[in-house]
């Protein structure tokens, strides 16, 4: 990919972290899957199935973590 | 989502800091499936399952780390 | 949950430090199931499934990490 | 559980952490399943299955961080 | 594998460590088949399904927290 | 197991931390199924499975966080 998509993981507000590490989980995902088509059409078998979006949670929960520290947990 | 749901991970206490571990999970569910009905009809799925509930366990574990150490372990 | 289960991670031993990340665990999964019903029910699925015990025990691994991290390792 | 079997993180070299990692995930799994002829009878399940000794690795490697960082990594 | 492939975990960019995290991750999974041909015939396995890709992200999301430490969060 | 395997965790390059992290793996699944027999009849059921790589390289992936941060990165 050549497109700058993580200028930084710097965040003004912890919101604005966990949604970088939304993004942090699709990208992991895009990597190893880049056709969007597929994508797209593998969206329905997790988006409906609680096992998946747990999973699915589980890995922005670790990208959370790293984003997190990296902005020293936004204490003032 | 443009709500504000996640201002600040301080918490005053060990225990509400859990509870905001709960809700990073939900949350990074609910950007994943924004659908609340199709969230409430997958919830007997995994309110049932052992398996799903230890799952569940596991990413609230994931984000408490994360909670935790925002809050220096609410150590005195 | 209004009563107070979690008031500090604070424990005089690492065993009582991983006694603590049992509790943490098993309140990980009540949140979800608050019915203990449900809950003593499901027991027998995970207590008789090496799978299963095997994913509790990777549970109790991560809030162990969490504990131990508070309690600066109990290092004297 | 009334015996200490717990009583530090330090151990003197890698090698003794890593086998304390591993009592580690052992007890994790005890805490749930405390019968141990129920343990015994699970053991061929996930001792003779790829994929349940990949997840057993995971757990050590789990509690292997933990008393790793307990150790200052047993750098000089 | 005796060619050199990691010299060093430090990157210019986030983005750069994301793709160093990927590295590893398919590094990882090398060690354990190194057969390329097998690892092409596998492809569509996990390319292709939800699952297999929640998977592979949270491993990439593991390495991240690797890399990401290691560079001090690419902090000004 | 009598003999010493885990000496230290330093190692001179990143490329070496990360097959010392492959290592710590798999001495995790030795402690477990110790029958150097039955680790070789399982080999075929996770180096042709597309799932069971994925995990390997995640438990490869943790104890690569554990390895680095012992050498704190490799940094000069």
């Amino acid at each position: 990919m050549t497109d700058t998509w993580l200028p930084t993981l710097i965040t003004a507000t912890p919101q604005e972290g966990f949604e970088l590490a939304i993004l942090l989980s699709r990208r992991g995902v895009k990597y190893t899957q880049p056709d969007v088509e597929v994508l797209k059409k593998l969206r329905p078998d997790y988006a409906n199935s609680a096992e998946a979006l747990t999973a699915a949670s589980e890995v922005v929960a670790l990208n959370f973590q790293t984003v997190a520290a990296a902005n020293n947990y936004w204490r003032k």
